[in-house]
């Protein structure tokens, strides 16, 4: 088989921390199985190289990360001490901007992030039934509020106005609201071989295995809900075995917090599923827990991005505490993902998955040092 | 002291439920205080109303209402029979419109959401901490994502570009930012007054007695996002005595989850805000107990408008088992509103306040008929 090759971008903060320890189970992993698996680390997106050359990272970055098939990052993102005011209102969005860079660059219009609460996991909500969260968040990522249209007329002059344009296109409206349904009839056939099965009723009064609730916010936001509220229509009728559901993005919210048991697949634009993607991950365990993938699922020649919810919390780095297990479940979703390609890199990636959720279920929140937990996580993997 | 005149609109679905034990409790009040208050009843806006007239209210319907001291509404709209896939795909739009007409046309620029965690009612937090969530979420009303800008470019067609513009003015984030430091400083005198305290820190060390926290998504929306972020940090300069705090949206639902106890007031835009106002809403007992006040503090010729958080619940509508505690605590926050004028009905709003939360206290969430628990709190209140 032909050599996968993923390029590493610790970032900042913790993010070398935890990268590190994913290094360290890819290394037992290709080992263990000689998978045809190589990376090689980059030092750029980071705070440290803007400081150094003045920008976030080379003017070719792009061009050279291209290169490779997917890209693993840690964390990007760096505040400044908290207590210079001056460095506290800096926008940060200096040292994030490599993040958008790269969707854009690599046309990356899915983010999803599956949520789950597994066992050991922290439990934020007191309904037991959180157990049985099992969903998946599926955010558009290529344009709508995101497009940096927008600019600001008289800055600073009292008549100050700033306008920011959301643009929806409905080719990718089409395009992730057909992955959703995808993706909702895929999770039905695991389900069904995993003898599990759920049951969603649809506005006639059919049951099905799936569903796919697609968020707007129509009443208010009318021009993109009405065009997303009509390709969902025509395009949930190339699924008539999937159930569908709308609900509004502050509806939603409170159902995330109410009942999150309730959903299956959730598709929303990019700024609502930026906001339900933190919401899912919280209400399954917390960044400690929580994957993002931002992937191009149509053109084989981009990479796609694999990256802990998490930011790069520089008030811990440096300690050696902070938890790779987000890191290591990105991860497994990255092998995962680079296994429609090559099986053994999904079986890799099942084997990971197994082996953090098995140190979870074991271990829970308990006090541990960085290198601790990706020593036992190594040691499952047969290290 | 001049008569206050209140418009009283029911609306769709449980909204004339529970409106009508709001009546009786305001009945209950008058009489025993001999309050210089008086109140009409509207038909519109309504779906009901829309079904005969073609709309959902009268053409000069908010002259009609400018005539009020303040407007007192039980829900909007009438998605239709959900198992009719025709109407369930209906822009609620329709029914909705008169909400955004009334902020709109009296400049209801704020709209305010307390969040606390009142005993009995519904904890959604596993966290006992919930107990001490005491937030106050100031909601952006006039503009922003919500001026209803934009189109459909090729409707339709596979072409199709919907677009969808925020405009932010300054004078408009002036004037709700500094609204928030004014309420942050006035919880902390009424706290001081109750002999409880609580301690924020600000980014140079001091220790204050109340928060604003500002929220934007300013590393992805930038423009207004850089103008809130200014504004707010000039004006916290006339009020040193309160700490500030900058969160992402994405962020601060996730800590509305994880660690709700540790705001005071919040400050977002439109869109954000209605999203925030929603999820404080849940995290502190949800839809059964929420109120919604859409304020004009500016001109005292303007009516504000005051609603539940919770919809219409047409699946329970007619039944007289919807709850009607919300719209109480509602009617409570009206009165305290108008008290500003005359301080009798302040009184009667914490009368009211107090009736509501022993009887949530005591029956918690116990199983009772919308009339049972309108009388047990106009029995409260002396009736
Ligand atoms: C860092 C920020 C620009 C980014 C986003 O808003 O997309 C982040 O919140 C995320 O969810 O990956
Ligand atoms: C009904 C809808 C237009 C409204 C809003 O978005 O403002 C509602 O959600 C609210 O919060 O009052």
């Amino acid at each position: 088989a032909q050599t996968t090759r993923i390029a590493v971008t610790p970032g900042d903060g913790i993010g070398p921390e935890v990268v590190a320890e994913a290094v360290r189970c890819l290394e037992t992993l290709r080992s263990r199985h000689s998978l045809p698996l190589e990376w090689t680390r980059f030092p750029w997106p980071s705070h440290a190289w803007h400081e150094e050359h003045g920008e976030s990272w080379p003017t070719d970055a792009l061009e050279q990360l291209k290169a490779y098939d997917a890209i693993l990052l840690g964390a990007l993102g760096d505040p400044g001490p908290m207590h210079d005011p001056e460095r506290y209102l800096l926008p940060d969005s200096i040292s994030l901007a490599p993040l958008l860079d790269m969707r854009k660059g690599f046309d990356q219009w899915v983010c999803e992030r599956p949520a789950r609460l597994l066992p050991g996991a922290r439990q934020y909500l007191k309904d037991d039934r959180a157990k049985d969260i099992d969903m998946l968040v599926i955010r558009e990522n290529s344009e709508g509020e995101y497009v940096s249209q927008g600019g600001r007329l008289r800055p600073g002059s009292p008549d100050e106005v700033a306008t920011q344009m959301e643009v929806f296109t409905r080719r990718a409206t089409e395009r992730i609201i057909r992955y959703g349904f995808e993706q909702a009839r895929k999770r039905a056939g695991e389900r069904i071989q995993q003898g599990r099965t759920r049951s969603f009723r649809t506005l006639d009064g059919k049951t099905c295995e799936s569903q796919v609730c697609l968020i707007t916010k129509r009443n208010a936001l009318r021009y993109w809900g009405d065009m997303y509220t009509e390709v969902f229509e025509e395009i949930s009728r190339e699924f008539p075995d999937v159930a569908t559901h709308h609900e509004l993005v502050d509806a939603a919210c409170m159902k995330f917090v109410s009942s999150p048991w309730a959903f299956d697949v959730v598709v929303a634009s990019n700024l609502q599923g930026d906001i339900l993607t933190d919401l899912a991950a919280v209400i399954s365990g917390g960044m400690g827990v929580a994957p993002s993938c931002n992937l191009n699922p149509t053109d084989p020649d981009m990479p796609s991005m694999f990256e802990p919810t998490h930011g790069s919390a520089p008030d811990i780095a440096g300690q050696g505490i902070a938890d790779p297990t987000a890191m290591l479940f990105t991860t497994a979703r990255m092998l995962d993902w680079l296994g429609r390609k090559d099986p053994l890199l999904a079986q890799a990636g099942q084997e990971l998955f197994d082996a953090v959720a098995a140190d979870l279920a074991e271990k829970g929140s308990e006090q541990r040092s960085t290198r601790e937990i990706g020593d036992a996580i190594c040691k499952r993997l047969g290290a």
